[in-house]
């Protein structure tokens, strides 16, 4: 797949993922290491919480939604590399079982005042599970090159 | 440890955490499964990207907070649920052999307006390695549950 400068991306611009599946062992084996909460490790405690069943952790839904950007259709020169984020959602909770997808927008764009070999971008990732519900809702600046000099004039 | 309930929190209020190692085994596992990128996989291809050697995934580094926030001194009642995130920042890259902390802050207070059973709590964590550098700063909105009234009676 092609590796995409500034120059080649626009506002507006979307972009699909493959699907990550959600597995119980991916839910426990994840909150064992991270998020080590009842409703995320065992299922009897999950059906007394809140959420009346085992969930995925906020961060392994943000880990997995961040497999599937990485591994999408928008593919950085250099790689994805975040440097802020200023929004982060989980309207609903993830289930084992549950087949999620990632769709992403290029919301806002701005050049490097400082280095001009560079710019930022701002993308909206919106996590969807098997029904099309949304599972969390991102926003952030990433990095992202502008096409080196040499091959501009090419 | 007790378990702390929206009365027995204030604005200002602050919590240390234990510690968290960082081994170049955790920062290449994390990366396989949730951010395939050469910087988070690879010692060699680390060394020649931006980061000049091997780094955490952000995520893995926020994953790794949050363990160090379900363990630490906050502990709340029902559990740690996270409503939404508004800051999420990585200042500097978590490296092999870095040993995080985390400090939080309660910085904001609220009743719920239409649920008298709890309310919100809006925290500050910073994220600081072995030389008290700050690697990660985020802020979110979190669950906290008000005292029943049968025990607030008593």
């Amino acid at each position: 797949m092609t590796e995409l400068y500034l120059e080649d991306l626009h506002v507006g611009d979307r972009f699909e993922s493959g699907t990550f599946a959600v597995t119980e062992k991916g839910i426990v084996d994840f909150a064992q290491d991270f998020d080590p909460q009842p409703f995320h490790l065992d299922l009897d405690a999950a059906s007394r919480s809140v959420f009346e069943g085992l969930v995925a952790s906020g961060w392994h839904t943000a880990a997995m939604s961040m497999n599937l950007f990485v591994t999408g259709g928008l593919r950085l020169a250099g790689g994805s590399i975040g440097l802020s984020v200023d929004e982060l959602q989980w309207p609903r909770p993830v289930r084992p079982g549950d087949m999620l997808r990632l769709n992403t927008e290029i919301i806002e764009m701005r050049p490097s005042q400082s280095k001009p070999d560079r710019g930022i971008i701002r993308i909206r990732n919106v996590t969807t599970n098997q029904n099309g519900q949304v599972v969390q809702i991102f926003s952030a600046w990433v990095l992202a090159r502008r096409r080196p000099a040499a091959e501009r004039s090419i």
